[in-house]
């Protein structure tokens, strides 16, 4: 496993470190508000992890003291005002929209234990990015809203993702009122699944996740995982069988043979340490 | 936009005030228990609104303190007493039944933003009543319970109303013990979104909520939630190529010409004010 | 109604008090491992409890002040020793698992209102079990863990059920992190319903629990908990005609009957007090 195959990202900073890549928005300066640039680069480096799943985790922060502050205005700007598709031809716009969907499900959908840190603000596409965490925490005083529609729009590839992390019901509270609302409004509901004091707390707590998913083997993390996302929309009892099928098959593979005899041998499993 | 063609309601108190219409259940010498009488003058509203999709806000309350103590016990006892329909026909106690489910179904359908501030009493069909809102506030002191298995029946049409709301789990535990609760659980549980510590907080929150969701555009947040709702039973691929189609549609109407030139020349749109 | 025809179960204590079973997991020497004979041994309980839905209820704790530290080790060890099947075969690891999925999706739907209540340890199995519970209630200090990929192997048959209970992004971040949690933490993300200070608090408030329960006629409940369970895969207005249908038979029953008929005459039903 080495750096040297990482894409090239001039908006992110990516740190392979072992099994654990780290990757910063790195545009502090408008408070890493995501341009179409920055969501291809980040395709990028999902691309990448799809191709490395002895890359157990990825951790996913902001750099400047804030997570991300939702889409780019200009970019946003640019649409508004295209010009009208011809009669029966495709709206540039729905496709541009739907593009932030897509990329969302695909990164949610990595073989990888994903770990979103929040601090700052995390508005609209940022706010969806922070949904797509197999973990999520943040600081109290992050800040979330969801305020397309004070902009006359819906907030239409995030809102789903907001729905899949808080329910319905709340996702209808935050998207309908615009609301701002802090890290301690975000663990009591249930977007951030644990909220530190601050950002030392973030950064230890973070390190100590990571220690956590470490333990585990990373492709039975991304059975379970793959599993837990298809249990969306597959009937429990086939669920239960397709679940038992990839029991067999991790037991009898290497993860499966190296761990329960790591464990009759009182010893750490040989992916404790890394590759 | 004028208060002439609301409806004529005995047992409700209607009081539009811009574009937010204001219903308080106005029957406190039997808080406001649900006669058949009642909710269809609740359902004229509801068609009133369907109607007025430029009213942004719909809130729900009842007088005299309590929100509703449930169905009307008289009409229930008729119910009880109705004769068994001749074979081969319709039970006529199941029409009357499902005609409550029928009525939470179409008021939580409704373009507009619902606010439900309960205080006192919310049992039965008020609890089912208190979970369409797409925000729910309450008293700490206020009181629920789903306690139809008491009397020997199924909280049959409620129940999936306060399932979609607090989840299945929470669901089974309230349905099947009956317990009452008080305003702080209905918050640890998720029913109520928000908890204020007695009615002037309530009144003084109400009022906060209102302002905001007067920020956000009336066919934006109707969109919105309209796919939200739909999110429930549609895939998520197929519900990001619509939420892409609605976006394109929002941003070139009205509603988003005027929302995205309002920010950048950095003035209130021209919904904030009401009409 | 007698204990009579209750199953011979040397692993489990028996106890039925009136409408009330008590189910004690007795193996403590093992912190209540379940191996497959003990599981049989609760299959065969509930397919008792299935023919006898007079018993109103069902509690669930485990002996020796703890719940249940998971799987048999052993039996675990051996399935991880098996040979693996002729090509074509089937594997018989695949059906040792899926077996415990298929006891889990069975005692979940008993008619019973079921009470499950944590002390100690509820590890993996012991975790799922948990889960199942109408009513799931525990000590602050109880510990919590999906920790099956620290061994290689993802939780298959417990996840779907810890899921169901807590949500998918809660199960995502406790599956692929392993983390021990305790009964408080448990609390707060809803995989308990309610937390007590101790034992003494902890049985207290069971009494309580089934007084309530006791007041709801079990006909009623077990409608009702097979309402909200079809709720999962219903279409909304499929349920609510369901839910009517259930809603005449109840009330034209005998519970529905005396249940009214004790309301008028205000005193308790016939079956507050038991058989």
């Amino acid at each position: 496993m080495t750096t040297s195959r990482l894409p090239i990202c001039p908006d992110l900073l990516l740190d392979l470190d072992g099994p654990v890549l780290k990757l910063t928005l790195n545009r502090p300066d408008v408070r890493n508000a995501m341009t179409h640039e920055l969501v291809r680069q980040m395709i990028e480096v999902v691309a990448w992890l799809e191709d490395h799943p002895d890359v157990g985790a990825l951790v996913i922060r902001g750099a400047g003291g804030t997570f991300c502050a939702g889409g780019d205005i200009k970019g946003f700007m640019a649409a508004f005002r295209a010009p009208k598709p011809a009669a029966g031809q495709p709206d540039p716009i729905m496709a541009d929209n739907r593009r932030f969907g897509s990329f969302l499900m695909r990164i949610e959908a990595l073989p990888q234990t994903v770990v979103v840190a929040v601090e700052g603000a995390a508005f609209g596409g940022g706010l969806g990015l922070a949904c797509i965490g197999d973990v999520m925490i943040c600081t109290g005083d992050a800040r979330f809203a969801l305020s397309e529609t004070g902009l006359g729009i819906p907030p239409a590839q995030i809102a789903p993702f907001v729905a899949a992390r808080i329910g319905i019901s709340q996702a209808r509270r935050l998207a309908l009122t615009g609301m701002r609302f802090d890290g301690a409004e975000a663990g009591r509901i249930g977007l951030a699944h644990e909220v530190m004091t601050d950002t030392a707390a973030l950064d230890a707590r973070l390190d100590r996740l990571l220690a956590d998913i470490r333990r585990c083997a990373p492709g039975a993390n991304a059975t379970t995982k793959r599993l837990l996302m298809a249990g969306k929309i597959t009937p429990l009892a086939d669920l239960l069988d397709q679940s038992s099928a990839e029991f067999a098959r991790c037991l009898r593979g290497a993860e499966g043979q190296e761990g329960v005899a790591a464990f009759l041998e009182k010893r750490k499993a040989s992916w404790v340490t890394g590759a």
